[in-house]
């Protein structure tokens, strides 16, 4: 069986992959467009590159790892036509990405960054205000496995939680769980709204202007999902007009952001360049995922972890 | 009764006051200073000017109700040579207290200077490297009401704690327990070293040197304690070496730090103007604290909660 790795791993992995699957034959290309995608059994990939013209090239190809969340970026409909596997890396992100996202709001209700300030300025005596997380209200849009982890943390700094997904089915670590529809009505009583959604044809502009003037002016807003979640320039008047108090933007429409973004010179906005996701783990991580779902794929011995359903995206 | 209160509450809350002890005179005198100290049985302070010539004039004075942690401000020999009972807010500072160090880490952890400094040069693709929190090792000095607070939070994020106090007894969101004595030979373990300690004789200059050699190359310090618990030229010559990482403090000897303090401009250190404790609940939990004990004091129901031992400054 032929496995080809489309990204970097090092070399101490690759021997480690190599001894513990003898029978497989493993081309560690660093990109889908090789000609080993022509006999590849396996594609592990990040998710771009793997398009139509690629698929009709890659004709043996069973399986497709992807080591990360989302998989918009592939061909999806020739990819279930032909009934390709697509595992991902599902809950891979989950330490990072809540870390990250309690890291911002720490940042905002302890004055970290006029702290900062301070400091540049040497000035002891700078007037500020902080406040607490605690007694606060969080709106997890998204409650999959780094939604329940923000939930988690929210929940031992004393924070409400308040999960959103389509079903309205109940997460661990949310104290109340709703669906899409009722989120307009519950969107005044959050404090912090923080999406982390996937990109579907269901999440797409999913939050309007409606909703955004629905939240307390004192809202803070996270997007750690995708960027396509929202108009940009819908958004861009919200904060301009300052409808909510925040927003923290580890996701856009295009990235990198272009230059001439609004988002990058508004006071109340953090853009933070999609990297929320990222530590030292990752591809660890994401190994550890690969070799139990390999060991079960050459033994045909269970159902794979983290199988993507291609028709809903996720 | 004669209740003197030397610092600003709002008009409600002196209202609050009065109709709930009808049997107290209360004097909002903002000051200690003042000539009603001179018949005051009760004096509810910040715990500054409590010296031993306002103690001469306060020949009635029975009970000071500190709305700080510390004491040391007091004169505690007088004090405790008048059998004054002494009471703080043991446990008020907790909640902002840890949220400020989780702040601090997870900034650091996050690499939210870098993505601020990202965003003020619109330059998404800078590089550089995040890392998480989960897995590392904290030392708490003084596993007090705050310290295991900070403990309980570190603990939700997967970080081993270990809590280092006097006695070495067991504490609370503590995976291990040591004593000072034996805190020499534990700090090559731990990734990030904590003191929230209070300042006492035994605490002043408890880190040495030696302490910061032991630690590893990539520890963070913070101080969110008494500044006296170093040397500060020493921590100075520490951090220009770059023995630890980074230091992170938000208390200092002289305060406010001095403009000429190289704290202020050395590129691993970030000063915090004591500023960790600031939110807008403090003057009410103090005054939730303040109403328990004066109702107890009252009716002699019972011992006063958060008796401070004025001879050993805690």
């Amino acid at each position: 069986m032929d496995i080809l790795f489309t990204f970097k791993i090092e070399e101490h992995q690759k021997e480690a992959l190599i001894k513990k699957f003898p029978t497989c034959t493993f081309h560690f290309q660093r990109t889908a467009a090789c000609d080993e995608v022509e006999f590849a059994d396996v594609i592990v990939t990040y998710g771009g590159n793997i398009d139509a013209p690629l698929l009709e090239r890659a004709k043996k190809l069973k399986w497709i790892m992807v080591a990360s969340a989302g998989v918009e970026r592939m061909a999806l409909e020739e990819i279930e036509k032909r009934g390709i596997l697509v595992t991902n890396v599902r809950g891979i992100h989950k330490t990072p990405m809540a870390e990250s996202v309690l890291a911002h709001m720490l940042t905002l209700k302890r004055s970290i960054p006029e702290i900062y300030g301070i400091q540049e300025a040497r000035d002891w005596t700078y007037p500020f205000t902080s406040s607490e997380l605690r007694d606060s209200t969080a709106l997890i849009l998204g409650p999959g496995a780094i939604g329940t982890e923000i939930g988690r943390l929210l929940q031992a700094f004393g924070v409400k939680t308040i999960g959103c997904n389509r079903s309205g089915r109940e997460t661990e670590f949310m104290h109340e769980s709703i669906q899409f529809d009722a989120l307009l009505n519950k969107l005044p009583e959050a404090d912090y709204v923080i999406s982390v959604l996937p990109s579907t044809p269901e999440t797409k502009g999913l939050l309007t202007e409606a909703h955004f003037n629905a939240m307390k002016a004192s809202a803070v807003f996270l997007n750690f999902g995708r960027g396509d979640v929202l108009d940009e320039e819908m958004l861009i008047r919200i904060l301009q007009e300052r409808k909510i108090a925040h927003a923290v933007l580890d996701v856009f429409q295009t990235e990198p952001l272009p230059k001439e973004s609004l988002f990058w010179v508004l006071p109340n906005c953090t853009v933070s360049p999609h990297v929320s996701s990222k530590s030292g783990k990752y591809i660890e991580r994401a190994l550890v995922i690969f070799q139990k779902n390999l060991e079960i794929y050459l033994n045909n011995s269970n159902e794979l972890a983290n199988i993507v359903d291609v028709s809903k995206g996720y």
